[in-house]
């Protein structure tokens, strides 16, 4: 099969054999938000055309952004709790400029506190075939759910990345932070992670990090490393207290964003288990396709 | 007296009577930042020159950011617990164009979980004349602190002001944000204030705004208010988790900060008494002179 991770600003391709290896990979910038109206099929020929040419028999699935509604074409969110066979069966149809047709999975929204969405992350979740636990997904806009029986039954969103983005390029901390050397990074990771657990809050604890500089007491190049696990630490623990605490948490990361997670949950007593965006999104889009096919 | 509150980027300069009364006022764009090295006596002359000329006796007091290492002369911070006894002995002496010298406060610092420092707001806090309390004084870096025994013992800042404007200003929650019409401040201010006391936290309910305006929940234009609200109230929040829990405020604010703050305050269950920023800073420099000069 063929399947493409569409999102915003990036597209992903991949071939994948009925075993489930990784066969051929592609990644372009061609995101959703830069496609014409109307030029959906064209764009997936320009992403993945080739692989298409050379694996004609294919089914193809696409997921994430292009299923919205500046997308391909909308596919409407499925309510939790939800199973792999209903977000499968919310599947859209779309037609191929060859005349052939491709799957759009839907997103998901729960509905519980606040209304919440995803879109692709979905996908990556099932991908960790869990029967029950706790799943978090970090990025600009970080996801954690709850899978019970098999099923999506509540998530909730964290801008995390992106106000780590906010304080540390536009704030007044962005003024004496410096790029790490020597042992800042670990200075500023457990610095911040034993602020997240202090009283007065994210809003005192962020401001802190410029009077310890100025008073000499923490080195500029541990800013940055202090905010990031600071704001982790505070997601940790909110998604504990909207999700319920767990003792284990199923990981999708790779590189610096699987390090400062699995420190922070280390520091909240709470284990990790680690699965690659890659791994969690090739074994969901087969889980689905199952489904779909079925 | 003439005393000036010299900031960062502004100055304002009163002439006050000896009864208290406020007979003159400037403000002027003259922040320490714009004044060059060596010209504060003649930014001095620019600002309150003609205050100065029209009452040549009058004593000279000097409050803010001017006392930094950035400003004319730096009056180093004096550690809380702090009287103001202990505040105004710590003024340094300047000397003007004409010859005449003149005063300028020191700030406070603490060191109570994290190393904090202020500048300026002492001099308001002491004009709350407080024998015991918590004051609140809102603002892009706001300070709360605990008097006890006529003393300042100990003070926390956040970041609020300023994380709401990167929020409402750079964050994905600006493309949605709209300016409020209708009730949507009432709106915003009552659901940011429900989210605050919600367990997820902020990052967290930061972001739900954006879900609630995507599924036509919330208006557009109740987006800032929102924002506003929830950061507010988690600024009360954590400041009553570090200082501690108080059935009255005293807040030093007005306008739009005075309303929003006496909301967070009334949804919390907490009493505000309310001091405009300017008639705290007369007292305050007033209460403060009366040390010096005695």
């Amino acid at each position: 099969m063929i399947a493409l991770d569409w999102g915003t600003t990036r597209a992903r391709a991949f071939l994948i054999s009925e075993s489930g290896e990784v066969l051929e990979r592609r990644s372009a910038d061609q995101g959703i938000q830069s496609v014409p109206p109307g030029g959906f099929p064209a764009a997936f020929d320009a992403i993945a055309g080739d692989l298409r040419r050379a694996s004609p028999d294919a089914a193809i699935v696409l997921a994430g952004m292009v299923g919205s509604r500046n997308g391909w074409i909308e596919a409407h969110y499925v309510a939790c709790p939800a199973s792999p066979e209903e977000i499968a069966a919310a599947g859209m149809k779309v037609t191929l400029a060859d005349g052939s047709p491709a799957t759009i999975l839907p997103g998901l929204s729960c509905d519980e506190g606040a209304f919440d969405v995803m879109r692709g992350e979905e996908t990556l979740i099932v991908g960790l075939r869990l029967a029950d636990g706790i799943a978090c997904l970090p990025g600009t806009h970080s996801k954690w759910a709850r899978i019970e029986g098999g099923r999506i039954t509540r998530f909730a969103s964290f801008m995390t990345g992106e106000i780590y983005g906010l304080l540390r390029q536009h704030s007044i901390l962005s003024r004496l932070a410096q790029e790490p050397s020597g042992d800042d990074a670990a200075r500023g990771t457990a610095d911040g992670l034993a602020a997240a657990a202090r009283p007065g809050g994210l809003l005192n604890t962020a401001f802190a990090s410029r009077s310890e500089v100025l008073a000499g007491r923490l080195p500029g190049g541990a800013v940055g490393p202090y905010l990031s696990a600071l704001l982790v630490g505070h997601e940790v623990a909110g998604a504990q207290a909207l999700l319920g605490r767990s003792d284990t948490v199923h990981l999708v990361a790779d590189g610096a964003l699987a390090q400062s997670y699995g420190a922070a949950l280390a520091a909240a007593g709470i284990a990790a288990t680690l699965t690659t965006p890659e791994a969690a999104f090739i074994a969901g889009v087969r889980r689905l396709f199952e489904s779909v096919s079925a």
